[in-house]
């Protein structure tokens, strides 16, 4: 059992991982005749042709600290972006890959009113909200071929706890 | 000055202009070992090739009721799907091309926790929150070619008043 401290979320620090998805360091467009802001293009979602991107809606529970993590996954085709629906933070876990399989994990905590974008074939934890609805928007691929690796370490990291 | 009335958003009434993003509907698959349900590709967002989607933030003054509807845009190269941010319901003018301009026009008001998305090139009015932060996810065509096409009518609409 081993203790992985949550670094609050930087998009520096996550540039490896994906995308900080938020508009505190954009410069926007004025558009709508000047009723609206946009900050665009915040995402990459380069993805493989054979299929397409798609919305679709995540409801998951919520979890709670400490946060036991033992399996990450990554989609080979794909990227995966979380929009929170309710504006809430959210715990993101990730893992540099190392020859194939996962290093040694890093948990962030967003910011409110902040999504996230793992990127194509990076290795990250399920989704894992800590407050609110549990509901997410979700831009990702949508093809036949299969879009899913997973990695269970045999042994259990402990997310937002101290060593007892 | 002609009135426009309000009506609730309806998948079945909103299908020609574009999907209603929702999941009181559908039939979620059960992921991430029984912790999550996944509302699957919820949008239809084709789009022409010569670009890609993106993800960027809409930050949307909000507007009151009555709204003064007299601007219409569309856009040919893609969609754009409007998915609040802080799960408020917001106003949606659209309506039907008739020999390549817009004819008369309709309002929807969403449900709470529900997305829009346009489809490439239905005539819609601007972003129109009436409650909240103003602020949305949006789905849209990145690229390089023009891709908006405004109609302004020489009278304005007035949504959501009766006559006086």
């Amino acid at each position: 059992m081993k203790n992985i401290e949550i670094e609050p979320m930087d998009a520096d620090a996550f540039a490896e991982f994906g995308d900080v998805i938020e508009c505190s360091r954009g410069v926007p467009t004025t558009i709508n005749e000047g009723m609206c802001q946009r900050f665009s293009d915040l995402a990459n979602l380069a993805h493989d042709s054979s299929g397409r991107l798609g919305v679709s809606i995540f409801r998951s529970r919520l979890r709670t600290l400490p946060y036991e993590l033992d399996l990450v996954e990554r989609h080979p085709l794909g990227p995966q972006a979380f929009l929170p629906m309710d504006g809430e933070a959210f715990l993101v876990t990730v893992a540099r890959d190392v020859g194939g399989s996962p290093g040694h994990p890093r948990a962030f905590l967003t910011q409110r009113w902040t999504g996230v974008n793992i990127r194509r074939n990076a290795w990250h934890g399920v989704l894992t909200p800590l407050s609110g609805t549990g509901l997410f928007w979700v831009v990702d691929w949508i093809g036949e071929s299969g879009n899913l690796i997973e990695h269970r370490w045999p042994e259990v990291w402990i997310v937002g706890e101290e060593c007892i």
